[in-house]
């Protein structure tokens, strides 16, 4: 921990799940050394990150202030981040009820939001060969994932307990990623029409200072 | 809450996401009501049930002796049900650290077993075309998440803590699955050979009392 800040981040220039935990140790104004994995060159399946992380994915957090504690899985951080030092709930659940309904939206989030909206930046951009009928059903669950949410937003402002929180957070960066995909493959979209409640959150969360700062350190990066 | 029991679980015969929650509801003598959902008719989708689970999947619980609170999401499930009633942690985390490393490995589980294993379900079963570049693509994707399991489980006998938890059991409905996937599709595939400790894990898993009496459950639900 030569770099003397609080936590080490192993993250990619371009990866959502790595931006959420960025966003989150901003909001909390924990001190993070990032490094930043080059994918091209199998990094974070290389050993050096494996011994940490034998997912060979990221993020993974190593907390320097607490005996150097290893952790994985992006909500799993956030929910670690929150719980040791968020003791005022700044954006954090507060009540036991909340707190487990805090979670159920970030399970959702992680597997309901990411591994989709995932495969239709695969097949969208990366696979072998062009599927329409696999990118039709990716770009039908971002917008099933959007509807849901819209739902509930339609009825109270934010995910749980009247406030922002890493629940509303954790869905931003793949929010980010679904609307350029969205915008690409949808002559006309408009998400403001679509989604008018999922657009309204959306847009306060992306004024926020942290994701804001978290954008520039994002532009920052990629053009290195 | 006529039928008397503390929980109610909408649920549905075939997916393992219920199975998971039932499973672990046995495992702490907790007393359930399902609910077993007709995907066929859409009842996953009708208001009876969104009017709990705005994202009309399952699993849904009902906590009757908790004021009647409703959660969603099998691993936010779990990690409710041994928070309030396993104080003894007969299968939970006891220590702090440890409670993190179960949180892990519930969204590995959740975002990086579960999605997954379904694609390879869908891409194999009901996809509208058969794409077997796709099919390659999500079988490799369990034979990915079952290595980063045999990396880990051939030097620990089990996930989290020296003992098993919800981070282990919630593995097993998927895995089942997977092993059903794979000998179908790789000819002469041995689960003991490829994956020794993955193997060994998972049939020390369905050994348990727990795994026995819901598989008697699925196999006479799935006789109606």
């Amino acid at each position: 921990m030569s770099h003397g800040k609080q936590f080490t981040l192993y993250t990619h220039n371009n990866g959502p799940n790595g931006w959420k935990v960025a966003i989150v140790l901003e909001e909390l104004g924990l001190t993070y050394e990032p490094i930043y994995l080059d994918f091209q060159k199998g990094e974070q399946k290389a050993p050096e990150h494996t011994k940490y992380n034998p997912n060979g994915r990221i993020p993974t957090l190593i907390d320097h202030k607490n005996d150097d504690f290893v952790l994985w899985e992006s909500d799993a951080i956030l929910t670690y981040l929150v719980d040791k030092y968020d003791p005022e709930h700044k954006i954090s659940a507060a009540t036991e009820g909340d707190r487990f309904h805090q979670l159920q939206w970030l399970f959702f989030q992680s597997s309901g939001q990411g591994p989709y909206f995932g495969q239709a930046a695969w097949f969208t951009f990366f696979h072998s060969e062009k599927i329409p009928s696999a990118i039709e059903r990716y770009r039908n669950e971002i917008l099933r994932v959007l509807g849901v949410l819209n739902g509930v937003l339609d009825k109270q402002e934010w995910l749980v307990g009247g406030k922002p929180t890493i629940a509303d957070i954790s869905f931003v960066p793949w929010n980010q990623f679904a609307l350029n995909i969205l915008s690409s493959q949808i002559e006309g979209f408009s998400f403001q029409k679509e989604f008018p409640a999922v657009s309204a959150w959306h847009a306060k969360l992306e004024a926020r200072a942290s994701v804001k700062k978290i954008a520039e350190d994002k532009a920052a990066v990629k053009k290195h």
